[in-house]
C-alpha cells in the first residue's frame, strides 16, 4: 500500500473548498484529465503519467467525495487514496477508453466545469471529448480554469511544509556548489554532478535542471548541458525543479568561475536589488503587477524576452499566477511565488536570479536560502 | 548554442517521409502542441515543458521545412535547430497566447491534419483552439493520429544508435544491483541509489522508475517508492524509464532478497519463457497480436489487469503500437518494442517482466541484456 503525502483532512479542505467555489459559481461538476488536477483532490500520485497512453479521468461533484474513473492499471494504486468511488475501466481498449463509463458518471450534472483557459491542456484525445459532448447533449461544459487556479494558489500548511522541504533541499545542494562546479568541466557533467546532489540531499526527482555558461552571460534559461567546456571568468547558471512528495523547488543560482567579471558583478547586484524590492512589498493585497513592476524598475528594462519575472509555484514547476504588468491577482497569504527577474546584457548574452517565497501577513517567508548581491566566485 | 541531437539529413528525412504520408492522405498541413512531435520534426528539446504556462506549436507544410510558432523564451534554443521559419510571441500575453500568429500561419491551408485519436492529447487550452477554429472557418482539422504513429513507430538508423545507448546504460546500472539493493533498504532508499547509478551510468535524467516489493509478488506496477523494508523472501521489482539525447529506455527487471520463493522463482521463468515466445516469432509481416498472443498463451493467463504486454518506445516512455490482441499493426523492420509479460500469482500479487527489442529482417536484436529465466538473488 502506497504512503499516502497528506492525510485524510487535507483532500477534504480542499474539496470542501472547490465545493464552495461551485455552489458561487453555479457548477453541479468539475471534470480534469490532468496530472496536477487528479491529485490535488485525489491524492494519486505516480510517474505514470509519463505514458500518454491512457486517460485518467476525476469529476467533483458538488456535494461528496470525488469520482476517479480511471484504467484498471492504477486502481490498486488509487485504492490507496481517500476516495471510495474508484469505477476502472480496460485500457487500451478498442473502441472505448472509458468515455461510456465516465459519460455514465457526468450524465447527472448539467453544468461541467473544466480547466480550458490560460495554462491548460486537455489530457484526452480530442474526438474522445468531442464524443463526450455528443452523448452528454444535456450537459454543458464550462470554463472553471480560475476557480481551480484561484483554490490551488493559496497553499494549506501542510503543502508549505512539503515546500519548504523541497527547497531547503535546494539551497543545501546549491551549498555544495564550490565541490561540485568547476574549471574545465563540461556542462553535462556540471548538471550530472548536481543532479546526484540534488538526490543525495533528499529530493525525489529532478524533473528540471536547465541552465547555461559564458562569459558576460548565457544565451537563454531553458537549456539542456552541452559539451561547453566552463573556462576561468564564465558565469555559470542551473535553474532547478527538484520534487519532494510531489512538490517542486524552483530556483536557480549563477556563479563565478575563477573570478567574476565587472558586468557579471554588477548584474547580480541588480538582480539582488530587484528580489529586495520585491519581497518589501510584498504582502495581502499588492498585487501581482506590483511585484513585476518593482523589480522591473530596479532593473530598468522593459518587460524583455523572458517575458514575466516570476509565477506561482506548487505541484508543478510553474502554476498561476504570473508575475507581469497585466496580472491584477491580489496576493493572499500562503501564496507560494517565485521572484524571477532577469537582465539583459546585450550581445546575446543575459542573466536570471530567482528565489521562491510564500506570501505572510507582514514580509514575506523565503522558502530558497536567498542569495547575498555579490555573486559567488568558484576557485579551483 | 546547444548541441545538435541529430544531424539535419535526420530531419529532412523525417520531414519527407512525412510529407509522402501527407500527400497521399490529402492533408495540406499538420499541426502539433505537444513535446514529441514538436521535437520529433524540429530536434527542440528542452525540460521547459514541464512548466505548463505556454503553449508551443509547430506547422508542417506539405512542402517545405516546419514552420515553429513559439513563445519567446524558446526563441533562441529553437534557433539552434535546422528550422528556417521561426515566428515567436510574447508570452504569456493578457489575450493572446499566439492564437492570431498561428492563425496567420495555418489559414493557407484547407486540410489541416492534427493528433486527436488514440494516446493524443491538446497541450494548448480548448479555448483557445476553439478560437483557432472560428478563425479558421475555411480550414477543417481531420484526425492524423494514424500517419504521425506510423511514421514514428519505424526509428531511423540514427534513433536506433540513441536508444542502444540508453538501453545499455540501463542494463548495466541493473547488473550492479547486488551493490546497490540488500535486505533492510527501504524501497525509497533502493529507488534513490538506483536513481544514481543511472545517472553515473551515463544516463541524463530518470522521468519513470516505478516499481514495489513483497513475498511473493507486488500489488502493482505505476507505484513510487515507500518506506517499506526490503525482507528475506521478497521479490523487488524495478521499472526504469530513463533518458539519454531525450530517448527512452522502458525495462524492468526483478531481484530476490536473500532466496527466491517457489512461485517467483516459477513465475520468472514464466515470464522469461513468455518474452522467449515472443521473439521467436516477432519478424516483419507478424502483428502486435501475434506477440500479445504468444505471451498470453506461455503464461495461460487472459489479458489480466495490466490490460497489453508491451508496446512501442522511442522518445516518450510509451508509443504506439500496443502488443494487445486487437492491435493488427505488422510489425515492420526498426520497430521498437517493449515485450512486458505479466502474471497474476493471486492474494492481489503480481510479477511483471519487460525487454526492449528491435524488429529486423530476421531474429530481433534486443536493446536491453535479456534476462535469463533464473531470478537473480540478492544475498547479503
Amino acid at each position: 500500500m502506497a504512503d499516502a503525502d497528506f492525510p485524510e483532512t487535507e483532500f477534504a479542505a480542499r474539496t470542501e473548498r472547490a465545493q464552495r467555489a461551485m455552489h458561487a459559481a453555479g457548477l453541479d461538476a468539475l471534470f480534469f484529465t490532468t496530472e496536477a488536477e487528479v491529485r490535488y483532490f485525489s491524492g494519486f500520485r505516480t510517474l505514470f503519467w509519463q505514458s500518454p497512453t491512457r486517460p485518467w479521468f476525476l469529476v467533483l461533484p458538488a456535494s461528496g467525495k470525488p469520482i476517479a474513473v480511471i484504467p484498471q492499471i492504477g486502481a490498486h494504486l488509487m485504492a490507496a487514496t481517500w476516495l471510495d468511488d474508484i469505477r476502472p475501466f480496460s485500457a487500451p481498449h478498442p473502441v472505448d477508453d472509458g468515455i461510456s463509463l465516465l459519460a455514465g458518471v457526468l450524465k447527472d450534472f448539467n453544468t461541467i466545469g473544466m480547466p480550458m483557459g490560460r495554462e491548460s491542456s486537455l489530457r484526452m484525445p480530442l474526438e474522445d471529448f468531442r464524443s463526450l459532448q455528443t452523448r452528454l447533449a444535456g450537459s454543458e461544459f464550462v470554463n472553471a480554469t480560475d476557480l481551480i487556479q484561484s483554490l490551488r494558489m493559496v497553499k494549506s500548511q501542510a503543502e508549505l511544509e512539503k515546500l519548504r522541504d523541497i527547497c531547503a533541499i535546494g539551497s543545501a545542494a546549491f551549498a555544495r556548489a564550490p565541490d561540485l562546479f568547476r574549471k574545465g568541466q563540461t556542462l553535462k557533467d556540471a548538471f550530472k554532478a548536481f543532479r546526484i546532489e540534488l538526490l543525495t540531499q533528499g529530493a525525489d526527482d529532478v524533473p528540471y535542471l536547465v541552465g547555461g555558461a559564458g562569459r558576460g552571460g548565457y544565451g537563454d534559461v531553458i537549456s539542456p548541458p552541452t559539451g561547453q567546456v566552463l573556462e576561468e571568468g564564465d558565469v555559470l547558471m542551473l535553474d532547478t525543479g527538484a520534487t519532494r512528495y510531489g512538490y517542486f523547488c524552483d530556483f536557480d543560482r549563477n556563479f563565478a568561475i575563477g573570478h567574476a567579471t565587472d558586468d557579471v558583478r554588477q548584474a547580480h547586484e541588480t538582480l539582488v536589488a530587484a528580489i529586495r524590492a520585491a519581497t518589501a512589498i510584498a504582502r495581502p493585497g499588492r498585487t501581482c503587477a506590483d511585484l513585476y513592476r518593482a523589480m522591473a524598475e530596479t532593473i530598468g528594462q522593459g518587460e524583455g524576452d523572458v517575458g514575466r519575472l516570476g509565477h506561482g509555484l506548487g505541484m508543478q514547476l510553474t502554476e498561476a499566477p504570473s508575475l507581469m504588468g497585466f496580472d491584477a491577482t491580489l496576493l493572499r497569504e500562503r501564496m507560494v511565488l517565485t521572484l524571477e527577474p532577469g537582465i539583459d546584457l546585450g550581445n546575446g548574452k543575459m542573466m536570471v536570479h530567482e528565489e521562491n517565497i510564500v506570501i505572510r501577513d507582514g514580509a514575506p517567508e523565503f522558502l530558497s536560502r536567498p542569495a547575498e548581491p555579490d555573486i559567488p566566485v568558484l576557485l579551483d
